[in-house]
């Protein structure tokens, strides 16, 4: 009997301590890393929790965008001293997420927070570490540049913007060369989101310091994709940026950059909607480019390839919380075919930029590789 | 007496028909060109009137920061489609205006407009367009990048952030080296206002297409200005800053950029508590600089110049709404002393950036002559 007893209690005392466990939220918030500078808020604990606190003292309801799925987001509460706070009601992915406040039925930005391009505003970012954020941290190595460049479009009959990454040591070998990836964001971001959302010259400088990956260019510009509604992506038509990317941007890019201007040395990647531009510019214009990357944006199949100049690389990624399957399925289907493809799944993140972050880094050191 | 009546009649209307069309809003307002993508609100109109729209359907109170000086801002009265909308008492000032919203007692951006780095926050920007907006216009002329750099600073332990403004044909011309100007933002700013808020690159760039300036590098980093509270500016000490311009950022711009890495093809500008920063650190290192220049930021005299090498320039302006006699006869003085010292004041603009936008446009032509 006591034996038994013991058991039970002991049974008690695990499923109460998982509870209790499940529901404890550690007291070690720290500010997000991408808050203004000297903001206390937004907060985020070891856990994946994120805090918030506003400053609306007349208010009667602010909301934050950021929650676990299907909750509608986190609810923050009054307090007495004209400030709403309030705790995601679970951790969070690592990574980046864009946000937003609903203050008495309008959308407005968290103060505390900077803000980043995406759903076609310039939205709150809050970042939950991540454990492998090491490889797109800031550190002490040879900084590549981010160069803003405007270009003329006959097209579009404008000047448009594009953000090009120069390896470290670019400005000293006056007579090398460099291969180039065109890189796409995705709906409803723009030229801005690969450098500040993506981190994509961190991961290039601390790849190339540890000698991972060739050093090589990388172009960012608009995918002008934002002029369409949200859930008609079939709607959109990809001649326009095609044009604009193949006949006046890499055009300008080589004659202002020192590049390998030829297509064994060109690369396209895109993430979501960018990867549906770089799937259709890559099959209409198969002498552009060698090297094409869809993450979180489709995939290839071997029949659309057929007939075409094989590329020396196709890469497909997503997110685990994606639709892995539908990757891995599709690159084996080219690998049986006799395409070099390659497949990455970020564990434990969903359609969003520590998926493409991850997938940056897997993909740069298979790139111009010979 | 029907002459007298005519005449007093006539008097009549037009002091009517002056009152009308004191009173009479032009309804030509169009979106401020600093709108985020696709909003149509805030608009400007052609005498310079702001008007604003904000969705807050639940709330009770929205106010704009921005209005005629000492009204306090622009309060918007809500309507029964759960928007508030309002219009400036009166035409703004032309040029740029930082601004945001209170909100039932919370302070937050405007969603329709995009955010510029002022005091010390990411604030909503709106442009009143100047009669001579033309020379900061986006054309369609050869135009220079603007690279971001980062920079190891072992003094704060940090990788830090500079922008660099390299002209139109840098690339091409590997074997032609550039003077450089330091270009220091004011309080509550940082590095990025230069570009975003000032235009530096388009001034430069329709400078240089004209002919009308040698062209040359700028380079604009955060002066370390913000951790001060506003109106402790004596409190400041220029040490830390000093340091990391002078022994840290210079020799990596010196080793990075092909610039004339000598004295006498180096100046330092700076607008505001910028200005401050150029004084100090111009006469403290008197063997850095050629060319110096205050834009609403202060003056030299005679007195703290003497026994030092002589500048080859010194510029100082500011509004017409500042203090502009204290600049004309602080030129004045040093004119007399023997210094070649130009005065320029901006008109009808205050402590605001047009003022700093046309002085680059005066001062550029004047720098790096012989």
């Amino acid at each position: 009997m006591k034996f038994k007893q013991a058991i039970i209690v002991s049974i008690f005392l695990v499923i109460g301590q998982t509870c209790l466990a499940q529901n404890r939220i550690s007291e070690d918030f720290k500010p997000s890393t991408l808050n203004q500078p000297g903001q206390e808020y937004p907060e985020v604990n070891s856990q994946g929790y994120a805090r918030f606190k506003i400053k609306a003292p007349d208010a009667d309801s602010v909301r934050v965008s950021l929650g676990l799925g299907g909750s509608g987001g986190t609810r923050l509460v009054k307090g007495a001293d004209g400030f709403f706070t309030g705790t995601t009601e679970g951790p969070m992915d690592e990574g980046f997420h864009y946000y937003h406040l609903t203050i008495d039925g309008g959308v407005f930005n968290d103060p505390g927070a900077l803000n980043f391009y995406g759903s076609t505003r310039w939205e709150s970012g809050i970042e939950i570490p991540a454990h492998d954020q090491d490889f797109y941290a800031l550190k002490d190595v040879p900084h590549g540049n981010v160069q803003q460049i405007l270009f003329a479009s006959k097209s579009t009959n404008t000047q448009r913007r594009a953000f090009v990454y120069t390896p470290p040591g670019y400005e000293k070998n006056k007579s090398k060369k460099y291969p180039v990836l065109y890189l796409q964001h995705g709906w409803g971001e723009d030229e801005t989101a690969w450098s500040n959302q993506g981190h994509a010259n961190l991961i290039m400088d601390n790849l190339i310091a540890d000698g991972k990956t060739k050093p090589f260019i990388i172009v960012m510009t608009y995918g002008m994709t934002n002029e369409l509604r949200w859930g008609h992506m079939k709607d959109f038509k990809i001649e326009p940026f095609q044009t604009v990317l193949v006949d006046e941007l890499i055009p300008y890019v080589d004659t202002h950059f020192r590049t390998i201007a030829d297509k064994d040395h060109r690369a396209m990647a895109g993430l979501s909607m960018g990867g549906m531009e770089t799937h259709a510019i890559t099959l209409n214009k198969p002498d552009v480019f060698s090297y094409y990357a869809l993450l979180s944006g489709g995939i290839y199949t071997p029949e659309e390839l057929k007939g075409k100049t094989k590329p020396k690389l196709i890469f497909i990624s997503c997110g685990s919380r994606e639709r892995p399957d539908g990757v891995k399925n599709a690159v084996t289907a080219l690998k049986d075919a006799g395409y070099n493809a390659v497949s990455y799944v970020s564990e434990n993140t969903a359609h969003e930029f520590l998926t493409w972050r991850r997938s940056l880094h897997e993909l740069a050191p298979l790139l111009f590789r010979d």
